[in-house]
């Protein structure tokens, strides 16, 4: 079980997700829990490392913003032992959760889990600091912003637990944003794939990273509500529901009724640059983007156009809004290869469809062109991948164009 | 050198801090660093532990509470570096500081000081967090409020350090309390066991406990501020100059031109309670005591007289005036000792005299009397040591006789 920083605010919220514990141990489980910081601790944290200098040491930074879940994990098992339940509190150097060296990014490379199974087999309640680790240096590391999911998959892998439970502060994984598409529907289980589709597409619940890690290691996560009542869902059990409503992200083998498409999602504020009539020879491609990568600008969408005679291309490609400028920059000023003209322009959204069943079904690509075609929505970029396709339109479409797909790939909750 | 939480209360303070070390080693001086917690961050992260459960497990509330010196530490590695010092922090843990398992007490036991030798020798600076270890059992202990004082003591030992200065926000030990006798001069130097009195007695300039490890190690104690201009002494050094003005606590054999009396110190609100008559036998004052002591009741002074016969005695104590009133329960309702009357008061104070002088100089008690008496002062308990005379008196003589007796020993610094 993980909870976020939202859900251990305050004490009060800490009890509140101490209570979802309880319900656990109660029903006979054995559980490990992985904390975040308390809600704004690691920024006041970062603030003052960047005010003490603003090129701080990565391993000193880190020594620092550990601190956070190190108070939180301790606080949990106070608040659990309160309630009677065997608990103690784990830093991840005492575990110990080995890390590679590379401070404020570092990768968990072994858990040893020897003592964790003694106390789980004992009933214990095992409370470890996530979104950190220790470094062949004997040095505290951390694994980035957002690295607790991350901590608590590779965990969950190591005690070989049945399922990994993310607590936050949204009950599940919905087939469009809610408050775009108010019809949109929690998913009961959706596959690993299409969760990392969705992760880096805009739905903000998991960190990419973790439903990689957890795809890879075979990890069966769930995504739950820490704000739900803990104690309302104890008797809803079966094979799909698990106490509180939540999305279980597993195999797609264990998804037995696939939807063609499993979720609509939306980025908005993206500027398109396209490079009309450039020479066409190996290593052109390469040139434009590492141009915009010494810049540290993240590109999203590339489409190439085959030109007419072969020998020249025009390339298209995105990034967000506020990196236009710069983006138009360093395109522009860049002799590494020859073009004819650049235009370009803010304002564009990216929507796309998301979907095991694309794989074995033809024509969602046509179907979803059709349609925005019939709400005389333009389309006008194109991107595919095996369980995607994607679509650049014009901003002021946006939120029409995801009602109407969520609508036509009937994801619509039926009106109560 | 160890710097309070005060010296660290803020980034500026921490940055003021820093300038006292590049002081030092710009001077070619090797450097250890203790750190305190930010002021305050302590305070808070024991509210939350006591918030979490009144009565909670003393190894997580020492996980919770030990994460304050981690982040000051961090911080001021960083702040170093940023003034181009090689410098890094190290937790208890890293060193190890090893300690025994009274979590929220525990008592240092050992420092492997190997790497920190090898550090300092290659002129890094290392910054250590005070107030913590690591027990056998591989968890992280606290030693107690204040507990920085003699992790400071302890690693100045460890490291086999020439002193280990104390930076706080006054600038030494006074002869008395300046506030009450104005002409209070600063000590150049007090002996160890003449700073143990003061420490005890109400100067709340050392932890009492580190003052005895740095006596028993033979650590030459400096007590500074953190508040003076780091730059301003630099070139003021000589055998009792240590750069900014201070006091250094060193052994009597340090010490040329002994003083009669150090210091006079006051101690206020203070109960008396007498028991009359109480029949003497074997085992009553450890019945009378033991009754307080079950009740958590701390005494300070005892005085017993013998009676005319032989068979009954008085015995008379003190207590803080907060605790008059439970203190008078516990040996009233006591049919353990057989007694005539108990009777008590509120509001007295207890003024002491200190010196190591007194050892070879006679009449140090008689002259206090003296002094007291001419002021019309009455003397109602009196109780020596060595090295320390104490008497109790009503509490509104109480900044007059401290006035009185640092002009009779001839502590009044000179008129400017």
């Amino acid at each position: 079980m993980k909870f976020g920083g939202t859900s251990l605010a305050d004490m009060e919220r800490i009890r509140h997700s101490a209570r979802h514990i309880r319900r656990e141990v109660d029903e006979g489980n054995q559980v490990a829990v992985v904390v975040s910081a308390m809600a704004g601790t690691t920024n006041q944290l970062v603030k003052w490392c960047q005010e003490a200098s603003p090129l701080h040491d990565a391993r000193e930074y880190d020594a620092v913003v550990s601190t956070g879940e190190q108070v939180s994990a301790g606080l949990m098992a106070i608040v659990l032992q309160d309630m009677g339940i065997t608990a103690r509190s784990f830093c991840g150097w005492q575990i110990p959760i080995r890390t590679s060296d590379i401070h404020g990014a570092a990768r968990i490379q072994d858990i040893r889990a020897d003592d964790l199974d003694e106390r789980l087999g004992d009933n214990q309640v095992c409370v470890v600091t996530g979104f950190q680790g220790i470094s062949s240096q004997g040095r505290i590391t951390t694994l980035g912003r957002g690295g607790s999911d991350t901590s608590a998959v590779a965990l969950a892998a190591a005690v070989k637990a049945d399922r990994c439970d993310i607590y936050t502060d949204v009950d599940g994984v919905y087939t469009a944003d809610p408050r775009i598409a108010p019809r949109a529907q929690r998913l009961e289980r959706i596959s690993f794939e299409e969760m990392l589709e969705m992760a880096s597409l805009g739905a903000k619940v998991l960190q990419t990273r973790s439903v990689e890690l957890a795809m890879a290691q075979g990890v069966r996560l769930a995504v739950r509500s820490s704000f739900a009542d803990p104690d309302a869902f104890q008797d809803v059990r079966d094979g799909t529901n698990f106490g509180v409503p939540g999305t279980l992200v597993c195999d797609e083998d264990e998804i037995v009724e696939k939807q063609i498409v499993s979720g609509v999602t939306l980025v908005k504020s993206e500027a398109k640059i396209t490079i009309r009539s450039v020479k066409d020879r190996p290593g052109v491609a390469a040139a434009i983007f590492g141009a915009l990568a010494d810049e540290q600008i993240v590109v999203d969408m590339i489409v190439q156009n085959i030109s007419d005679d072969g020998r020249q291309t025009d390339i298209t490609f995105t990034v967000p809004d506020s990196e236009y400028d710069r983006a138009m920059a360093a395109v522009s000023n860049n002799d590494s290869f020859e073009y004819e003209t650049i235009t370009g322009a803010k304002g564009s959204a990216k929507i796309s469809v998301i979907g095991v069943g694309m794989r074995s079904h033809a024509g969602v690509a046509s179907s979803m062109f059709k349609a925005l075609s019939e709400k005389g929505i333009n389309i006008q970029l194109i991107t595919t991948s095996e369980i995607k396709t994607s679509v650049l339109i014009e901003e002021e479409y946006a939120e029409l164009a995801v009602r109407a797909l969520h609508t036509y790939y009937g994801l619509d909750r039926e009106e109560e």
